[in-house]
């Protein structure tokens, strides 16, 4: 093979790379979907490189809830390959003195996000390896710099293309943080004397099922088999305000359609529902910070 | 052209191929989108094969209806070239016995789905040309072996996408199901002594349009035409809750606002509407196999 | 170089933009995302040209409320690059008279749309370099002339794939538009005797904040200045309905939770809010053609 043969090569498999376009974008919010301000978003990560695949986790985050958007990143970053970029613009200190962030995750995710709380979980499980603050003022879409309230748009969804695109290094986002992110204090789960402790995060929404945070790894040093009985409580704010029993079973089917049980979750954590109704609703659960589940076997 | 060149030209249209990326991955659960799951099922796809183009019917399916799932499978991939991928998750037996199946309809489509119902429709229109038993035991994401309850994310996602991006064949997914797939019985639509009978499947939700399984043919057998004055009576488990007349008419704005009509809706099938108002809410109808509709020509 | 190797290049070029795939296709509709319409409107799309992105603005439009599809127009078009094809499907008129038209920009996007006075915001700015019909003759999806009440899927996916692909060039949709398109009359922003009046387009639906018409250089006319306090009231049919002050600020964080405050929202517009409250909810405030704002300085 003479040689502008194999230039030609060279220039097929850059045509190859150029045109690859297997980068992911993954955008959450708490805009909702009514109005255009997800799509602008996209639009500007589109403009930044059409060939970006960009997808959802949510855009239905309770407006403010820096906790929950968390814990949605959590759940879900761990199912996607390492190098995605995640946009998260749950921000309601926009325009404020919070700190705009990439992290860089130990599993190899990067996070472009407020500093607001959002990173709780993430920091704990896989880590942070790097954070670094991202330079607003060099750091934003052109002719953006007379608007304060849509970081979303004018930096987040910017960077987080530049990023995913390869146009902007990691390194070139802005200085190293030089003070931990932000962390929103709660109940870590535990075993102690036989009793199973631990946060109550979040709701599966759709279903009504009481995630916890306590993880099988603890499950297991309980020694819990399927079918074994458990007594639970409830606690808000430390306070308890429900207590009951269920069996621990491998799937929702093992129990009676309106029954209550325990389960390990999607992400293997223990889990309350109702066999096909919603436990939530029907006992008025919520979830967040202040809310806790205490697990027993029964003797 | 010589013999290099030639192999050159073998590079690129492989090249192309690789590249092409033309393979369509439909999902549809009743998860709602609040949450981290459907994006949990988008990251497992898109690790498989980032090329894949990734849609979705609708993830508001109500929970645990697989009944209206079967129905918006059969509303939507008629709209889909062949080749396409349906991954559809409302899986109430989740862990227990239900099998896990892909289809392949003989309009050329592959349907990804726990047996439960879901392919009733399917089935009879426009039929099934074979459908394989997921070997779950071999067809899963890897790592996924201690979740039972999240084949969504686990087994159907993953299945879909490598189907869809040709990493798995058919003939690879599990053996040939020996039983037939899994119907809901339901009252089928006839002409009989001058009245149509037919189900209510589904309404139209954001409109409020009841629609009925009588289709085009058979509104043709009975010979209406616009302007026509029909007799209906909506029954709920064979008792009348409903009956009335209006016209049978091409477009909505051939009424009054606020009156009712009769219409071929947008897959030829004949519903029931009031104009720019909502039939369902105003007159208390829902849908499912409980529920059927009967018109006559007004004397 | 010889000749076969330039030719062999053509080849490469030729394939790269054949692949490129990055043509936008942007959805919007009042069908909401319970069914399987948009869908069905993005398999048609899919097929006519698998390398299409496809995104979405909402399908959450409030149904039949052409005045808000236009304004989500508004707010979202420049954020997509030039070249970037918008199907716009609020369509109360399907069936009737109203035409069907391909508006391109001065900006260089193209709306397809039916024309119902959707087209009455982007008309003003950055207003239509040309409109032409849609010939729905001969410019529709094979094997959909039975159809009568889905032209989002039958005509306008159909002809913005095939315009987004470059299958069909703007000039062959039909012939150019004879008469002005159809447009919603309002009361326009102006600043008069110290006062700056406008309407109040849309709601900011998942926080309550209220959009005003008012851009910032009318703003800037008048003169304030962050911490500005201003005298505001919302009439509704020339009515008014509510009356208050409230400071003028950069950031919500800049008032104390629960407190009012105007600002300059994401497209630079004059709004009214409450610190992580609802504004609109609170002040049972609505939005429209029907609705205005005033505002004056504070003496």
């Amino acid at each position: 093979m003479n040689r502008h043969s194999l230039w030609l090569c060279a220039v097929v498999f850059a045509q190859a790379n150029r045109l690859l376009g297997e980068s992911a974008l993954v955008f959450q919010t708490d805009f909702g979907l009514k109005d255009g301000a997800v799509s602008a978003m996209k639009g500007v990560a589109h403009e930044v490189d059409p060939r970006l695949k960009q997808y959802d986790i949510t855009h239905e985050i309770p407006a403010y809830n820096v906790w929950e958007a968390g814990y949605r990143l959590k759940q879900t970053t761990p199912y996607w390959p390492a190098g995605t970029v995640f946009v998260n613009v749950v921000d309601p200190g926009v325009g404020t003195e919070r700190r705009a962030v990439v992290a860089r995750t130990k599993d190899g995710h990067f996070i472009v996000t407020p500093d607001n709380g959002t990173l709780t979980f993430l920091a704990e499980s896989p880590g942070l390896e790097e954070v670094r603050v991202i330079d607003i003022a060099r750091q934003r879409r052109r002719g953006s710099e007379a608007s304060y309230t849509f970081h979303g748009r004018d930096v987040f969804a910017y960077v987080g293309a530049r990023l995913a695109s390869g146009q902007l290094a990691f390194a070139d986002v802005g200085s190293v943080a030089t003070s931990d992110v932000v962390k929103i204090p709660y109940t870590h789960a535990e075993l102690h004397d036989g009793t199973l402790t631990g946060p109550i995060p979040v709701l599966d929404p759709q279903y009504g099922n009481v995630w916890s945070g306590i993880p099988k790894p603890l499950v297991d040093r309980l020694g819990l088999k399927p079918g074994d009985i458990l007594r639970y409580r409830i606690r808000h704010s430390g306070k308890v305000v429900l207590s009951g029993e269920a069996p621990f079973v491998e799937t929702f089917g093992k129990v009676p359609k309106g029954s209550p049980l325990l389960f390990l979750n999607s992400l293997l954590d223990l889990s309350l529902a109702v066999n096909q109704g919603n436990f939530a609703a029907k006992y008025h659960i919520q979830s967040g910070p202040e809310w806790s589940l205490e697990v027993t076997r029964k003797q």
